[in-house]
Order: structure tokens, then sequence, then C-alpha cells
């Protein structure tokens, strides 16, 4: 077999570059080396040593104590305590006696860690035990909770499955030919159900697998050939949470795939609650779900996270790097080099290029990029959005002028992105007195959503990381927001009679919470709709946008009309998208030009205005391709 | 199962039809429907109710009698020979128990089948038996012969192959999706391997599978997942005979595919000739050949032939016609329906849009087109051709002057195509003494394509069929032509001091019998080298065109210095490709305007050339595809 003689030349590798240390083994661990040493102090002592050779062989090598060598976890945790400083804040230390880990949570991580790792491996050393470091997020989120406690109870099994991963990664190539193609399975010249499948004659990885929300007939093409059958597929990469993108990722488990899911740990955090609540919110209005709550889990098994800047071999010919999106929390541009050097494409996901509130803008600096597959949601010519401080300006003077009237300011918000772009608006003008001390009342996912961004400051802007880690001021923490967790609460918030704002899911008026305040506060003319988000056709956003006075309402099975006399305003300039200004801007800023971009993620005649643009701009081969449709790159 | 409800629906529909009838069975023979009844008179007796039915069932019928009710072959030898006039010439008769067919092997075919197939009525109410004709080739051709035998040595077996490809046809559909797509598999902006995938979501279709003859590392992309496992194809269906188009067929079964191959019945025995002469001589050139004659055989089993214009089911689905491409004998442009009236496309093959000495110009009128795929052989915005009339009177210029100097004339062609088009010409020419009466030398495969020829006269133009059938003059064997079939008879036409024509293979001097008359006739600046066909860079007949006086040459294992001191004539205008402005003509005479034309079979530059003049011309949305790209078609 392939993989058992890649394993032993990397062995052998090793063992040249490391004479004089005592190896026990070495083994995959999904796209990992681990390598398993009687006394971790000779390997680590010399500090660089591991990095040299992490170099050399192109790989990201992990070195475990050999068990033998590891102190009782009693023991281990004394040394620990007493190795890390106090101002860490370890809020709870766990012994996986399978993979010689030890997990320490803390609130401080950066501090457990020590400059360039040297706490870690004083830890590794003392202890022999590898240790592991998550944060313990400020707010607590249950999702994380949940997600942490479930890993660590399926951790025998999910160490097979890396053992398995990582042996399928290094089966060695067999073809002669060379060509690079994208098979288009879902979201192509159509927002909704984003499916890419990159091929090569060696390997197939799969680009986010969504669900048109808006029609759950809808799905990407799973039983054409291509993909068939589903474990044929290397990889899954997701490039983020939004269920357009990641919302049929555990059907694929359901229908037999059984390989890795590569994401950025929020991704995975933001994906299984917002995954939880589509099954959740599908039951509840009596509708077949595509798949149940245990395909979640399965998929979560098999998660594999990566940072941004971190190269990983994910195919026999594919290494894969994920970079910052700039559309919300763990978003990323998925960046493959096949080959040695042979072929380089990125797929940006949904991206912002615009510094907003919570993040850095999308990264344009790639070492290689040939191809360019791109989102092209406002890539119609008209689409110009106002900027984000236009954008904030307006909402601010429309919540002074409801405030001022006694009134209500509510905003309509999907739980993760808008949201907290809104929330640490809100929560600078306030504390710049820009606006009045009120209320900023939180409903439906948007807490929990919220929390998990606590939980990664690093995936956030180099503003927001500088307030909350030297400042101390945690935006998200501020006592202005107020959670609403229960119908109790909701009917308290719409009964007290002074000014408040709400922000409430869902954010096109389509369900959720901000249904009950859409009804509550309507008729009363002080009172403020802020749509800050796209309102779909079809929406009852989209029918008030437009201008409805009389909506019908569903209340206890019977319909009865709202009659709308509050003050209805739109705030363009949130979204998370680029829009054409933007999109234009990113091929223009791109470090490395590419020779071919392909336009997907927007309706049929933005994806091709946008094609159309770019080509005339700069000359570079474009496409907008169809769904079901293949194009060769090489 | 699906087709046991199709078929049990269609035998009620059948009973329906004809109450009075005493049916014994209904089968599925390939993609056609074969009744067995008791009594044949009763349903033959009354002339157009099978075609009625058939019209009704949208299927092809078959009636057959009840194996009761069929008379002794001896016996019911003697009525066919009552029945039958004696002017139509029978050569054998043969019974096929298995099938309850007759076949009988007649110089006249027509006089057997009689006015609107009344005497085949007559023989199988009479006899019981159904009778097949087919024609007696006034010139003895062994391939048709060996494959004639071949297919009766095997009818057992190949009955149960019908029968599982009627089942498959007509399983049934299963999708809500309705979408048309093709992938290129090769050929593609390439001339060579031509391989396309036809798919719905219930159907696979292969269209050609062809080789490339000057690097046989070159083969169709078959191991990519669209069309893997072979045996998900449905159908493959062969435009043409030359190897370009089918030199791979036999490899699909090597590899997995048990299902039929659609073509022509000349096409079959031409591609039969040519598999056999593909393999043998890789075999003598000592190379590794991708399959052994057995492939060939098992392949030619799963043929089904089809006539021009007759619609047949070849998948749920999918209806395919085939009409006349001009190009070689049985050359086809394959029509596909898809759906009821969903949508339509086309694959031109290699295709002449001129009228030819052999063929018709290829065939415009098709009931409906959506989409087009066609060949660019000489899609380039400069490559117009010369008229067939000015090629003829330049050939024919050429031949006197050498013939009046006393020197011999070598024409190098490919066996099947151009070397009968320029034998009729001389046919002609000497009959109406336009060039002397010489002797027209015949090596290689050419008499053997040629005797092929001679046994489908009905593929041939209007003017040979009237030449042949009323006029009696079959050009094809006239007394001018002789045959060479062995190295003493080669060796006599060499050292005859007499004027000549010899026409011999291979067609770019790149081997074959060729090479042994240029050696001998090349000094003598009495005789004249004629090329009538594109000569490839790389080979000999390239370079001589292009001047070289003095070629290398292998002999008896060392090489050897041959001078050319022979007069080199091209005489371009005898392609069986159109030609630039014949290709623009053909979109613009098409009866059926289509949305979309797709290009290939080309170099690269040809194909996106033609594209973008047909796109300008006509504003047809155009596409070159590249090999292992999908264009979805709707």
């Amino acid at each position: 077999m392939a993989t058992r003689k890649v394993l032993s030349e990397l062995k052998e590798k090793i063992r040249g570059f490391l004479p004089n240390i005592k190896i026990k083994s070495i083994e995959f661990e999904g796209p990992n080396l681990v390598v398993y040493v009687e006394d971790p102090k000779q390997l680590l002592g010399s500090g660089d040593i591991i990095k040299k050779l992490a170099k050399d062989l192109r790989k990201r090598i992990i070195v475990r104590a050999d068990p033998k060598s590891r102190k009782p976890p009693g023991e281990a945790e004394e040394i620990i305590k007493q190795v890390v400083p106090e101002e860490a804040k370890i809020t709870s230390i766990f012994f996986d006696e399978e993979n010689g880990e030890v997990i320490i949570e803390a609130e401080k991580p950066g501090i457990v860690i020590g400059k360039r790792g040297k706490t870690l491996r004083e830890i590794i050393i003392e202890t022999g035990w590898s240790p592991r470091v998550v944060r313990t997020p400020p707010i607590r989120s249950k999702t994380i909770e949940d997600i942490r406690n479930f890993l660590l109870s399926v951790r025998e099994e999910r160490k097979e499955i890396l053992k398995k991963v990582g042996e399928r990664i290094h089966r060695g190539t067999i073809y002669k030919d060379k060509w690079v193609r994208i098979t288009f399975l879902g979201g192509s010249r159509e927002v909704g159900r984003s499916c890419y499948l990159l091929q090569t004659p060696e390997s197939k990885i799969m680009i986010d697998c969504g669900v048109n929300v808006s029609n759950l007939n809808q799905t990407p093409y799973l039983y054409v050939p291509e993909v068939t059958p589903l474990d044929s597929i290397d990889a899954v990469v997701v490039t983020h949470a939004h269920l357009d993108h990641c919302g049929l990722i555990p059907i694929l488990y359901k229908y037999g795939y059984k390989g890795p899911i590569y994401l950025t740990q929020p991704t995975r955090d933001l994906m299984v609650l917002l995954q939880l609540d589509f099954i959740d919110v599908a039951v509840k209005e009596g509708g077949v779900t595509p798949y149940e709550s245990q395909h979640i889990r399965e998929a979560l098994k098999h998660t594999i996270t990566l940072d941004y800047g971190v190269v990983t071999d994910i195919a026999p010919d594919v290494r894969l790097t994920f970079y910052n999106a700039g559309h919300i929390l763990g978003s990323a541009i998925a960046h493959f080099h096949i080959g040695e050097g042979l072929y380089n494409v990125a797929f940006t996901g949904d991206f912002k290029f615009e510094r907003t509130r919570l993040f850095d803008k999308a990264e344009t600096n790639f070492p290689r990029l040939e191809a360019l597959v791109m989102e092209a949601t406002y890539g119609g010519s008209e689409d110009f959005q106002p900027s984000r401080k236009e954008a904030e300006e307006k909402l601010i003077e429309v919540i002074n002028k409801t405030v001022s009237r006694g009134g209500k300011v509510l905003i309509p918000a999907f739980a993760v992105g808008r949201s907290q772009e809104v929330m640490i608006v809100l929560e600078e003008a306030i504390r710049e007195k820009k606006i009045p001390e009120v209320p900023v009342y939180l409903d439906g996912m948007i807490y929990e959503a919220t929390a998990i961004h606590t939980a990664y400051p690093e995936y956030l802007n180099a503003h927001l990381r500088d307030l909350i880690f030297h400042q101390g001021v945690n935006p998200f923490i501020s006592e202005s927001f107020v959670r609403v967790d229960s119908a109790s609460k909701r009917d308290e918030v719409i009964n007290d009679k002074s000014p408040a704002v709400i922000i409430a899911t869902s954010g096109m008026l389509n369900g959720g919470p901000v249904m009950e305040y859409f009804k509550a506060l309507a008729p009363d003319e002080k009172n403020t709709l802020v749509f800050v988000g796209y309102q779909a056709e079809g929406t009852l956003g989209r029918r008030i946008q437009k201008g409805w006075k009389e909506v019908p309402f569903p209340s206890n099975g019977k319909r009865e009309v709202v009659y709308v006399n509050m003050e209805v305003v739109t705030v363009d300039g949130f979204s998370g998208h680029s829009d054409r200004r933007q999109l234009i801007n990113y091929v223009k800023s791109l470090s490395s030009k590419p020779e071919k971009v392909l336009t997907v993620h927007g309706d049929e005649g933005k994806c091709i205005e946008l094609a159309s643009a770019i080509y005339k701009t700069f000359r570079i081969e474009t496409r907008a391709p169809m769904n079901l449709e293949t194009v060769r790159l090489l």
C-alpha cells in the first residue's frame, strides 16, 4: 500500500534528521504527523528543531511523549498550575489519556502559551502531556460547551477517523495526466446551495454544501456521477457557517461520505448552531428535515479545524490554506495549491473587501494564484452600496430621532454577522454618548452567536483585538446589551413604555421572535423599523419595505391584519458582501493576478455582468458557469 | 421493476389495438418490440395496421410467427424461391431457428423486398419465417462475410444481449429534474480521440470513442467519474468508421461496458476492418495494442445497426436518428431527441456540406434542433478549399501530363473515403476518354474497403445509385481497377515500364505499401506523386510536400537515402471535411436554427475561430469547449 511506503519514507527521514533522539513511533493524525518520543526534553529543549523538520518535510509535526513518560494526572495538574502564571485564569484542566493531551481552558490562552510557546514546551517537558489550550469565553456559550464535550466523548473514534484521514491523504499519486477542473454543483448563477467540486486526476475536493433556505427542494446536484459515491470525495471544505454554504453538510454523512471537513474553529461552532436551528425550525413548521441531529454530530466528529494562514495537506496533490474573508466570524477564502507548484486556485466564498467593525478586509495576498472563483452577490453594474461610515451615521440618526420621541427601534437581523456589526456600532455610540443610554435587547440566536464571537477574538480585526486584549474593553459584554431568553422577558420588553433598541431574528421578518415585536410595535407611529440587511422577494420584510401599510399576519391559527404606522427605514451599507466597486477592487488588489476568474453566488445577470466587467477591465479570461457545468482550469 | 411495468402497459395497448389477433407473446429486442402472433396472415394481410400501431406506440415493431406455425426449412426454402422473382439473384438462404428469421442474401435485395415490402409479407405469411434481406456485394468482401458469419455464430448470445438492451431502454424515467449536458472527453480543441458524453438525469450516451492515431498515449479521458463505471453508460453511438472516432470502441468492452453500439451498417463493417488493421499494424510495429481482436468481436456482438432517418429509442428519455453526413460511407450526423419534446441536440461528426462523387451533401433538415456540436477541422478564417470540380480538373491534368511522358502517378490515400472518391473520378475520366486507358492499381486495404462500398449502394448519392441500379454501370467494378494483393504482384507493377496510376495506403507516407512504390518511383523524374489528402506535421508526406529532395528511408534495418526526382503535386479539394465556407453555410442552411453551437474536432485556434465566426454571423451562442469540460445545454 502506497500510504505505508510514504510513512516509512517519512520515518526514515525523521530518524536521519534526529539521529540522537529515541523515537517510539510515528503516526498520521489527519493531515499532521505525530512523533512519539521517549523523552520530549531532548527534542523540545533544543528549540527550533521541530520547525526545521516540519519545513523540510513540508508537514505539520506534533511531538508527543511516550505514554510511559507521562506524569499521573494529579501530579501533572499541580505542575501546570505552577508553570502557568495565575493571570492566565485557568478555568479547567482535562487529561485525554487516549491522545496524551491535556486540554487547558483559560480566560487568557496567550499567557498559557507563553512567548513563542515557551510555557507549552515547559508543560510537555515537565509532565509528558501535550497541552492544548482553549479560550474560556467571557460569555458562556452552550454551543461551545456542547461541542467541546461531545468531541471529548468521541475522542477514541476521532482518533481512528484522523488516522484514516491521514492514511488517505498520504496514499501517494498515480496519474501521469495533469489537469485541474471544477464542477459547479449549486450556487452558480443563483444565491443558495453553494457547492463546488475541485478535481484533479488524483483527488476530489468539495467546497461548501449549502441549502437554498427559501426553497428546500433545491439542493446541490449531489446525484451526478462526479460526486457519486460520496465517499469518492477526499475532503470537504467549508468557507463559512451560513446555511447557504454549509446547511447540507450533514446530508453528506447520511448518504455515505466518511471523510473530513476542513473549516476554521469559529465556523465549526457557528455551523453546528445554525444547522441545529435549521432542523429545529423545519420540525416546528411541520416540514420534513433533510437530515437529523445525529448527522450533525456525525459531521462534527469529522471536522478538522485550521487557522488562517496554515498550509495543510488535504489530498495527495492538494494543499489548503484559509485566509480571512471578512464576511462573518471565521469566514475564509479557501486557497488550494495543486501539485508541487502546478496550479493555484482560490474560492472566495462570501467576502467583504472593506474593513468592518468586526473584521479586517478580505485577504488579497496569496503566494500564487492562477484562478479565482469569486462571489457576485452585488456584481451587477448598479450594485453600489453606501460606505460603512454613512450607514452608521444614518443608523445613529434614526435611533436618536426615535428615542427622542419616546419610541422603540426594531432591527430585524440574521443571528450571525450583521447583528454583531450593529451591536459594535451601538456599543461605541453609547460609550461615546452619540446616542442616549438605552437598553439594547438581543432576542433569538443573536446572544448565543455573540457568545461564540467572544470565544474567538483572534478572528476579529486588529482594532477590536486591541480593545479586548490591551484596553480591557470587550464591547460584546457591554452592560447595554440585554438578553431576551424567555417569552415572559419578551412580553416585559414589549410592554415597557420607555425607548429601547431591539435586535431580533429573523432578518427578513419571515419567522422568529422579531415577529412578535413587529406585531406589537407596528401600529404606533413613535416606533421605527430599521432594515439593515437584504430583504428577499416574497418575504414580509420586502413587502413592508415596498410600503405595505396593512399586512396579513398569522395569529393563533387565524389571520389578523397588522397596521403598519411605525416609521420604516432602510439603512444600506451594512452588508457582509462586497459591493460592485469592492468586487472589482478586490481583483485589482490581488498580489498575484489570476489567469481566470469565475463568478458565482449571484443572480444570473449579476454573475454575467461581473464576469464581463472583470474581463473588460483586466483582460482576464472570465466565465459565469452554470450549475452542472465543469470548467477546465488547467 | 419499471421495465416490466412498461412492457405490460405496451402489451395491454397492443392487445387493445388488435383485439381479434392471437398474440403469443411480446418481447423487447434491443430498441424494437417483437410481437409473436399465432397466425401472421391475420396481422400482415391487412396492410398498414402495423405501421399505425408503431406510430401510436412510438416504437418500432417486428412481427414474428409463433415457432409452431413455421414451415420446416426445406419446405420454406422452396416457397421463398417460388415467391421471389428470379432476377433478384438469391445467393444464399439461411434459417435462424433462434430468432425465427430467414436471412436471404441476394444481388438485388430490392426485388426480394418487393413493392412496399409486399414480397416480404408474403414470405412470412406463407412460411412463418421472418425474412431479413442482405445484399450480395458485387465484389466479394471478406470483412462482410466474416462479420455476417460471426454474427450468425453468436446469434443466441446476441438475442440475450438485445433482450437486456431492450429492458434497459424501457426501464422508465425517475427524476423530476430536467437538464441536458455534454462532457467533452476527447477530440475537443484537437483532432483525434473524439469522445463525447451526452447526459440527462436519466441517461448517459457516449458519442464516438476514437484514438489519436499519431499519439496512442492520448486516449479519451475514460477514467473520469462521469463515465465510471463504464457500464453506467446506456448507449454508445458511432458517427463513422474512421479510427479517430471509433478506434477505442473495443476498449470499452475490455473495461466493463456491456451495452449496445448504435451505428449504420456500413460503419459497422468499415469499423471492424479498420480496427483489425489498427491492432495488426500496432503488433507489426512491435507496439502494445490497447485491446485484442477478442474485444473487437465483443464490440461487434453488441452492435445495433440503424439506417438514416429511422427514429429509435436508445434510453428511457432519448431517441436517436442518423442522418447523412456526406463524409465517408455510412457516416452519420447523430440527432438526439430528449424527453418528449424537451430538447434536441445533434452531433455532426465529420461532415461534408458539398455534394461529392460518392455522397449527397450533409443533411440540414431536422424536425427540431436546439444545439449543434459540429466539427471545425477547416474552421480557421483562412481555411478555404478549391471546389471539387477544380480539384478533379487538376488531377486529370496531372495524370495526362505524366502518362504522356510515360511515367506513373502515385497517389497515397487513406483506405476509406478519399480512395473511392479518386476511383470514381478516374473511372469516369477513362470512360469518357478524358484520360487514356491506363490501369489503376489499388494496393493496401483500398480494395477491401471498396468492396464494402459496393455492398451498400443505398448509402451513395442519387447519381451513383442511378448509375448502378438503373444504368447497370457500377464504377467500382470497372475493369480499369486492378487489385494488388501480393508482394509479387506489387513487384510486377513496379517493374512494368508502362504508364499507370497507383493508389496505395497509407495516405501520409508513414507506412503501408505506398512506401515501396515511393522508393521505386521517386528517383525517376517521369513519375508524379500526387497528394490528395492532408499531410500531418512529422510525416514523410509532409516533408516531401515541403520540398525535401533527399529523404532518409528505412530499408532492411538500415537507413538509405531516397532521392526525390519525381514531380510532386498537391491537389487540394478532395477533403471529406467541409471547408470554412461550407461550415458556415451549413449552419445557415439548417431548417431549424439552433440556440447553441459547440465547435470541436479542430486545432484549438480553428475551433475558437469557427465559434467566433458563427456567433458574429448568426448571433447564436457558441463555445469551443475543452476536453474534460462539461457544458450545460438545458
